[in-house]
């Protein structure tokens, strides 16, 4: 296996902070398409890595899994992608093509489990964990390589391969359509994409949230409505009126409310929570036939219709740009949730 | 309003055992049916009525909701049901028929508040409330009276209209269907039902239980494998198997070990547990996108198809049969989780 150096942003411990280090990337094989990382998101699954809040993180930990990049190299298999291309890469750089999920283009269910962008036993460099986008370049399998539509802003599509498809995926899977009321709890990175999303599904979209003065953003990011959780008179009013409900709150939370909104049948998404939730009681769900279910990001073939979907309407993460020294801080600020709505990395901060 | 004063039983507060008492019942208006009770099954919700343990009980309380009868009298706009005709009534007594739930058949979500068949309030003789099937006689509008199969043993059809309905309104919902594999969790009134009904409609039908010394039955019942839920190495090789699970455990617990059981976009549906269950952990339902519900019993068109089934498919509930006179005694059994798999009142026993 031939690898080449490059400059990466990692942590060599939960209580470290993140510092300059070199990693290993293996050069193009014949599958492989080699990435300039231009741009990378900052995600809280980064931190929860990074930190080990999640466990099992194996050090160092190299994170970012929402990469924009230029293609650089192709191996000679590649077709579908040449050199000067931007693209993306997401959550995960490889699965086993052969499962029931795979087939079923839900590769982030490989049952042999899917190699996701950081922290993951890496198959090409025995011995070591797959490292992600803080890093100046990354070597990726075409078939987890994205397109990015013609034009797009490129900073801003960032967020798209994580905050965005973990979004759109529950909002399609649940089929929701201009007519369809539908909830998104929480503004956040997660949050502002899902507004955006149902929104220009065309579904009346209703922005849940315990702050008052989130109201304003959430119009101007194409809420119709603002509905605040605190206000029991009000939530009393749109009780049972639901077709969906995303619900991105990132921590454990007492969901008995929002299941107080859905309608007969309908469901509430979780796709921010994974941890212990608090109780809900069981005659929330059993009156009304309701649902509770999850959702983890999407399969590749979903993440690029998502990809097209925002180039056709123009749709971006609200980002606020870092250099990559820079990343410590910006992790304290996503924890004290003091961005709208991304962080996102100009890599060229790395290169020089 | 004219009525009649029949015997019946029942409790003048949440302390105090169920005792004789008359009450008074209206005679057939033009869509009534009069109904003689012949037999009455004796659900957990009757003990929670009858305790107060949900709240809201308005004494005195008269329980019971698996009714078996004889039509003694019909209304002048009753052609469905003539004398003698032997009948069931189940939950619910009335509801609006005309909100959206009702138009879908789902009379037990009526917008308006469906009349339940005890501790609702009682449209008919206002100020008083409904009144259930532990007594003599009965009076019920045609649209919530249930036909009989020919020749079915009728007290074993009395827990059909609460128990039956209750597990088989799910299995329906989601098509379980020949080819799936089915859990049963919990063998009491629900879980037996569950099981001959998954089997009936040709799942490969699991009961899951904590208890190895329910598994005879659980096989007599018509179960393929019994999975006892404690012994972690089995519940790891069925991991992720599951296509439904229905979940019969009548109070709060842990669903976690459950979850792990479905498949991708599998649901577990609760029927029992009105109450708040425990903690789970969200990224339990994120990884495979799978789903919690809740069902309710069923509407009365779904009730009729499950009574119909029954008929051709030779399924009753196991039964035990008492005198009305035992019924306190029933209920600390019934608690106790002391039946196989349901105390049925012969009423005969009231009319003496």
């Amino acid at each position: 296996m031939n690898t080449t150096t490059v400059k990466a942003f990692g942590t060599a411990g939960a209580t470290e902070d993140l510092k300059p280090m070199d990693i290993e990337r293996r050069e193009p094989e014949a599958d492989d398409v080699k990435i300039e990382i231009t741009y990378c998101g900052v995600c809280h699954s980064d931190i929860h890595t990074a930190r080990n809040e999640w466990g099992g993180s194996k050090y160092p930990v190299v994170p970012g899994h929402e990469i924009i990049g230029k293609v650089v190299a192709v191996g000679n298999n590649v077709s579908d992608f040449k050199v000067g291309d931007y693209v993306g890469v997401g959550c995960m750089v490889d699965s086993c093509h052969e499962c029931a999920s795979c087939e079923r283009d839900l590769e982030q269910f490989c049952e042999n489990g899917a190699t996701f962008t950081y922290n993951s036993p890496n198959p090409h460099i025995p011995g070591t964990n797959t490292y992600g986008g803080y890093a100046t370049a990354i070597t990726v399998d075409k078939q987890f390589v994205l397109r990015l539509p013609e034009n797009i802003y490129k900073p801003g599509a960032a967020p798209l391969l994580c905050a965005g498809i973990t979004t759109w995926s529950p909002l399609r899977h649940w089929n929701v359509k201009k007519g369809d009321k539908v909830g998104v709890v929480g503004l956040g990175g997660l949050g502002h994409m899902g507004v955006k999303f149902a929104h220009a599904l065309g579904a009346h979209t209703v922005m849940i949230t315990r702050s008052p003065d989130k109201a304003g953003d959430a119009k101007d990011l194409g809420a119709d409505e603002v509905l605040i959780s605190t206000d029991e008179d009000e939530m009393k009013k749109h009780a049972g009126s639901f077709d969906f409900i995303l619900n991105t709150i990132p921590v454990g939370h007492d969901m008995n409310p929002y299941l107080g909104l859905l309608k007969i049948d309908a469901t509430m998404c979780l796709v921010g929570a994974v941890e212990p939730l608090k109780p809900f009681h069981g005659g929330n769900i059993i009156m009304g036939r309701k649902r509770i279910a999850g959702s983890l990001i999407g399969g590749i073939k979903e993440t690029q219709e998502m990809l097209d979907f925002c180039g056709e309407h123009d749709i971006l993460s609200d980002i606020e740009m870092i250099n990559m020294q820079n990343i410590n801080e910006a992790y304290d600020r996503v924890v004290a949730s003091d961005v709208k709505y991304r962080f996102v990395i100009d890599m060229n901060s790395l290169k020089n």
